[in-house]
């Protein structure tokens, strides 16, 4: 018998009974997916099929039960793609059912190593001890390559480790992404060669499903100092394959666009912590970026701190990863984020550094805040 | 000026100054995504910024509003991806937003050729006239390339016009993907020298991102009669790539794995048919599998009906794809599926065939029934 991992689900049910039955309804979707009577005896019934093994009253006081159901290895066929199909493929299109948690087995593991930096290489790349990382975007989307690249060169001076592309800078004519790349990373040296820092520049990967993991080592060759992907969107065995392509060496900013639906509605998708969270580590990217509660976004406090405590918990030897919150964020609350998540804590800054008449000053005011 | 296309959002909202104020928020975060009063004057503000047309009370009686919202052909950049990303990047991630339709424009149906095949296609390689098409899934998991090619035989023999892979069905030690493709392309073959029908193997195309679109044309190369992929899972692109190359040629299948939570919640994700019918299309996927209603899973008859009418209603030339429901559908339901569908159906029966002691002449029952 191979080893067994284990997905816990929520499972929506007005009673005991029918949250069974739910259960064992999913174990027979994400496997086999024929009606139970007929499941092959022997190998496919003891192996392949999943197996529900507990079943307990939801803790969190929502209407329903938490069913732990475990599948085998061999459903896998080391294809990453298959784990996230067995974990929630079918089942996923079933209302009133949510990943709660995934506990890993060797073979899972071993097919997802991980990122290749997490937060201890992204700082040691930034040249900085365990304070935490900051990130800003160049935007928006219309601006042509030398007054993005400008942006770039002062959030730079400014004292930002990571400077990323928006995630809606793709190829665009007033700023084809080859221009734009090359500009940015110049720019970014510039600021560097004048501060002495090691800010790196992330170029938004995305563009045909043939090109894109190309344009990532093109990235790469031309200086980036990591790159941004939206699995959502590229799809979800991209990062996975970069961070175990031995040839590729940047860290892996992951984005969340397109993938809300997975975690906003309490009755679909994934909790948070396990789609942001152990997810994202299993597919390798280095800092997860999220929107974090009280901006512009809907995600509590809570939900934000289950992710950032997934993004370090221990993971079968995973490296730790850095949570890096965005989406409206502002110097003023600084103050509450560093007693949200401490120090390790990438802060996402853009559009409020952006609104500053003097960015590089912004920036230094926004550095000094989190340092503080 | 370039021609924009226009996105229709669902906004929940309590009144229409919530929905306008809501929506002028889509427009900021889905194209520029800093604040509003920085947004820079002329080229930025005039062309890449989201313009809100119109605003209407929701005709469906929800607590909400319906906004369309306009955006330009220069925001896209030539990147399917991004054109995803304008359409519902952030804004995926803000509760209670929708999107129920999508208006295009010629630089979008330039980027998306849609499908090579359509509905017309797949019928003419299954030497069918303006007939029902039929397809079934050989299954579970775990049984052996011979058993499994053995059922492709006979569902071939039965008169299945298409037989895929389960979706499940990758590369597992007990039926490797090459050794199964090549025996289930013979297998079927076998069956269609006996029968002299032109029934095709369809293999479940998945694997490492720099691995898939070689497994896709090795499917061709083997003589394959098409291909399936999830796109949730492999990546948007995936199938407007292989659909636009010149070199491949197959049919393609699209499976909804792992996409549940883009349509099943009414406060997130998409409306049933822009997301199982116009993405679709626009991906270039020949026919679309989702669940029928009075299955296993929850989508009502209104919600496949829309579905079906958005795989062929007049899409700027975009041809018409086949809807294909599945999921639980046994030879009692296939009245019902006629007074529904029509003819412009793929019929996707796995499991009720597979609980039958004789496979070809369940199949046989089923095409009897389908064509009576």
């Amino acid at each position: 018998m191979a080893p067994r991992f284990t997905v816990t689900y929520f499972i929506r049910a007005a009673d005991a009974a029918e949250a069974k039955s739910r259960a064992l309804d999913i174990a027979l979707e994400q496997t086999v997916e024929i009606p139970r009577h007929v499941v092959p005896k022997g190998y496919v019934e003891e192996e392949i099929l999943g197996r529900l093994e507990s079943l307990e009253t939801d803790p969190n006081s929502r209407q329903g039960f938490l069913a732990t159901i475990s599948y085998s290895e061999d459903d896998i066929g080391g294809d990453f793609l298959q784990f996230l199909n067995i974990v929630f493929g079918n089942s996923s299109i079933k209302p009133g059912l949510k990943v709660e948690d995934i506990g890993l087995s060797p073979g899972i593991l071993d097919l997802c190593k991980g990122p290749r930096h997490g937060i201890a290489g992204l700082r040691a790349r930034a040249g900085i001890g365990e304070s935490p990382l900051l990130m800003s975007a160049i935007k928006p989307v219309g601006l042509s390559t030398k007054e993005l690249a400008r942006l770039a060169h002062d959030f730079a001076l400014g004292g930002m480790h990571y400077v990323k592309d928006d995630h809606g800078l793709v190829d665009q004519k007033t700023s084809p992404f080859d221009e734009r790349l090359k500009a940015c990373v110049e720019a970014v040296g510039e600021a560097n060669a004048r501060s002495g820092a090691k800010t790196g520049f992330v170029p938004n990967v995305t563009g045909p499903a043939n090109a894109i993991i190309e344009r990532a080592k093109q990235a790469q060759e031309a200086g980036a100092g990591g790159i941004m992907i939206a699995p959502a969107l590229a799809g979800y065995d991209v990062i996975r394959t970069l961070a175990a392509d031995p040839d590729f060496t940047l860290p892996i900013v992951s984005h969340p666009a397109f993938s809300g639906a997975n975690v906003v509605s309490p009755d679909c998708g994934f909790s948070h912590r396990t789609f942001f969270g152990t997810l994202h580590r299993l597919m390798g990217a280095d800092a997860v970026i999220y929107p974090n509660f009280g901006g512009r976004f809907g995600f509590t406090r809570e939900e934000c701190v289950s992710i950032a405590d997934a993004c370090s918990v221990e993971l079968g030897g995973v490296k730790t990863i850095v949570p890096a919150p965005g989406g409206g964020m502002t110097l003023n609350r600084v103050a509450e984020m560093r007693e949200t998540y401490g120090n390790d804590i990438m802060y996402l800054v853009g559009g409020a550094l952006l609104e500053q008449d003097n960015l590089v000053e912004a920036c230094q005011r926004l550095c000094d805040a989190v340092n503080a």
